[in-house]
């Protein structure tokens, strides 16, 4: 019991179009490390990630998403979770361990969708990671936007429903937060594998395989203004921000990488456990569900959901 | 699998020797709300909290810990969790449904440090909860030292091995810290049952079933600072704080209620995942380990353990 | 020597158009107190503010700044600062003491941009102000948006360099930012009597005697955005923010008061010196001027000033 | 009139054991920008600073302060002020023009407290101040404690009304707050020459010429924690904090730096106007009056006071 299966977004694979570019960006705007490289490939990690890493950048002739990872706790859970979702029709494969860097071997599948998912149990501990003898607050000073972990992803898709009962049914995952329209159809479902508002969530769009934004964890509001005095100041394209979220009430900027991968730095967000009800919105209500304080989309912001 | 056993502290019993001194000292200091009174009990919840309550006053001749209630997600855990527990000795005892409002069958049983322990998968939602149809962030203002939850204990012992070897073995928590002396015993072990730093600490003292403190969660450093804002200026009295511990990385202030039981205001803290390693500290490094700036941990503080 | 000529814009008297309403906004939006009413005006006054009052509020049939007011020393220098404005052709009237209640003579004159400024050294020191014997940091908690002053305002007027110049010639203020169009027109004068970044702005506008905001002080980001939460959380009308200006560098929040009237949350700002550089702006960076993170002004931040 | 005699506290001259080890605390625990290196004097500055430095360190073989340095506005101010302090029986001499890279001449003065004072009119500006033109908010991202100036001092002597007239009869300064004993002597009285609570402070103690305190500003609250975590991870010598003051009310930490000479890291404090009465405390009242949360002075702070 406890939390035994999927532990957590473990790492997200993104399409850049300058790998230089794309690793200036996250090292250095967001506060990364950079682990290794490997011709068009890039690893990264926060600092506050004990595995050896949770970003990985891949040169390509566009942006987007290449594979969103999850990992779970052991490799009797990986198997498990192998077939259970063999067993509601969904097609795996597996990818090599070894085949990443210091990755196991891990479990590829896709959604309705159309986005890549995969689960994997082992990776190596980074020499990077918190310390764990008399450990202090950080190794180093965090810079940049001072990022401490890579937090969830949103993506983008037409029928969000199937993609997400794929993650209730066979990975457990818990619908903390959804918006209905007056058909009763889903237009946003956020999914948590853990005490977060969300460890997932799919907003509905007229294509698929979309991603809407990778999210990185920072400490506190008051972060989430660093982050907006950077972006400023370093001419990072911004999309809207510094504000907070009516779902999920986390306190929020939003931007973009070089190759216009929206990110996010994300900060607060109550703790949710599964015996609490779902929240529900009302299509009425979105501008408030997705931007609090506006109460308001803004055209840019739906214009990639579209 | 996810989060399917244990769920969370639900709440705690704390003996205090005026109701009403007390009553006023969590509802307009901490900013908690009364739900109800009977007698020589009261019941208070947060406002982030969705059960019933999560604080029980009662009146009594001398301060301390009466219960600390975990909840587990249903009722099949809880017979699970029960069998587990007679499976490794421990006796256990049902306090019936209704014995306090709102709230099912407990589990109850002692470990060996002296403190009694509850299970229970049922409580009313309160009907003064987070709001769930397009919810706003809260319904009222927070007010006091803006409290949104109960958030774990420490507690004090002779043999905390045995008893926390409870909780990992019967109730599937995980260490997440823990200190050792030069002869390999366990002087301070802090477990958690989902992702928080930690859901309860066990700290050795020459006495048995004593209370450490009754931690509280508050959003950020800004709201620790607020709160000894409210402690100097209503001459609440101080223990320690504000400052940041080294195990857990929280941001903290402790201080009395009235009766002299120790509460403390707690913000931040790592997320912790089931294959985190266990972050060890040695004996001498305790004075960090507890008060990360002051390096060392105070006569008063360490009185309250001996 | 020293700060000796005048102090700080000491009251703001506004029009509202219903009174109640008004006094609601003013007392349980901004927290501010109310300290008396009389007929159709209402006076109130921030926690951390000496003087018996600095919020006029005047019922009447539209919105709008009636008078500003600024504190000088004393009754010698407010005799000096007469003479010194009809020294430069400025045509000065007395409005006797006790006009309003608590208040000296006010020396009342009109500038260019065809608002109403006064000038007095005597308002009677309020009950209710910060302590002075062993002082707490205050005498109850800050409440609603937890405003600690009125700090400062920016009207809008068509010849801004004109009204400007008195503040510079007669009473001694020094401009800290200017932004110009490239003929050398002031677009925007922002002026300092004190160490704080302004004390008084003028924005260019095609009509006179306007408003563009009423300025409040809150102590950090952290309350501007605890204000953000109160205006969405009480559907109060926001204008925009959070964010950051690129002029004073203040953190900031522009919402209206049910009359219409923009009012300001704002913190931080650099302190300035007499000795510090003028900061220029030119006319193509008024985005980033205004609003440092958007780099835009909004269509009804502008509509506003034409 | 307006800010038109003594500006500010302008630099602060400190004697160190050792130049290197001074330097690199300064620049890299404090975040100032090394200036120039001249022998066995270094010169530096903060980020928010205009002039080309604001602290001087000396190789010594001894800590303590040399000199501290207030800028005033103009050279006849200088003429001026130079003239009221032979005035009132205060010996001055002359420091030229050059002594100093960047600074013009400086008239130099002993207070009873066996202070040494100067004031000046004329520093160089610095090529790395704030941006004049269309600015950023800062030119890097502030580094180490995030000092954006430096802010006061605090001195310690046996005559210190002595001293404070002085500053008061000569120089205009304001008392801001006052610590006085039964019989009427004062223990501590703070003053001002502009709306900070303190330019500088007065604390009395047994020995003259003592410096008690050399004190950096930092934006906020949250940034007094962050140079907590830097002093704990970097095991810089922490005196107490982080806590905040009964008088100013500023939040702050005490540390020192390697050679024993104690810096502060201050926050907030209200606005001063020199229509504000005086804050009067008592000497029963001190432990709040300088700890507001721990109510009570440390050995360690008073030891160094005797």
């Amino acid at each position: 019991m406890a939390v035994t299966g999927v532990l957590r977004p473990g790492f997200i694979q993104i399409r850049v179009m300058d790998l230089g570019e794309g690793i200036v960006h996250y090292r250095d705007n967001l506060g990364l490390d950079l682990v290794s490289q490997d011709g068009e490939v890039a690893f990264l990690k926060a600092y506050d990630e004990f595995d050896r890493h949770s970003v990985v950048l891949r040169q390509a002739d566009e942006a987007g998403l290449d594979v969103l990872g999850f990992k779970v706790l052991t490799e009797e859970a990986l198997t498990v979770f192998a077939k259970r979702l063999k067993g509601i029709g969904v097609e795996t494969a597996i990818v090599p361990a070894g085949a990443y860097p210091g990755v196991g071997r891990r479990v590829r599948f896709s959604i309705p969708t159309g986005h890549t998912i995969e689960l994997y149990s082992e990776m190596e501990l980074s020499g990077n990671g918190p310390q764990t003898k008399n450990p202090d607050i950080w190794r180093h000073e965090p810079r940049g936007m001072r990022i401490s972990r890579f937090d969830h992803c949103a993506v983008l898709g037409v029928d969000i429903a199937a993609s997400a009962e794929i993650f209730e049914k066979a990975l457990d995952f818990v619908v903390t937060e959804r918006a209905t329209d007056p058909e009763g159809n889903a237009i946003a479902i956020f999914l948590t594998c853990s005490n977060k508002a969300h460890d997932i969530a799919f907003l509905t769009g007229p294509a698929d395989a979309k991603l809407h934004h990778a999210s990185f964890l920072v400490e506190s509001w008051n972060d989430v203004g660093h982050a907006c005095d950077l972006i400023a100041q370093r001419n990072i394209s911004l999309d809207i921000g510094p504000t907070r979220h009516g779902i999920t009430r986390g306190q929020t900027v939003y931007f973009f990488d070089p190759s216009g991968n929206r990110n996010e730095c994300f900060a607060g967000g109550y703790q949710h456990y599964p015996d609490n009800p779902v929240r529900e919105w009302t299509v009425d209500q979105m501008g408030k569900a997705i931007f609090y304080y506006e109460k308001e989309v803004h055209d840019r912001f739906t214009s990639v959901m579209t």
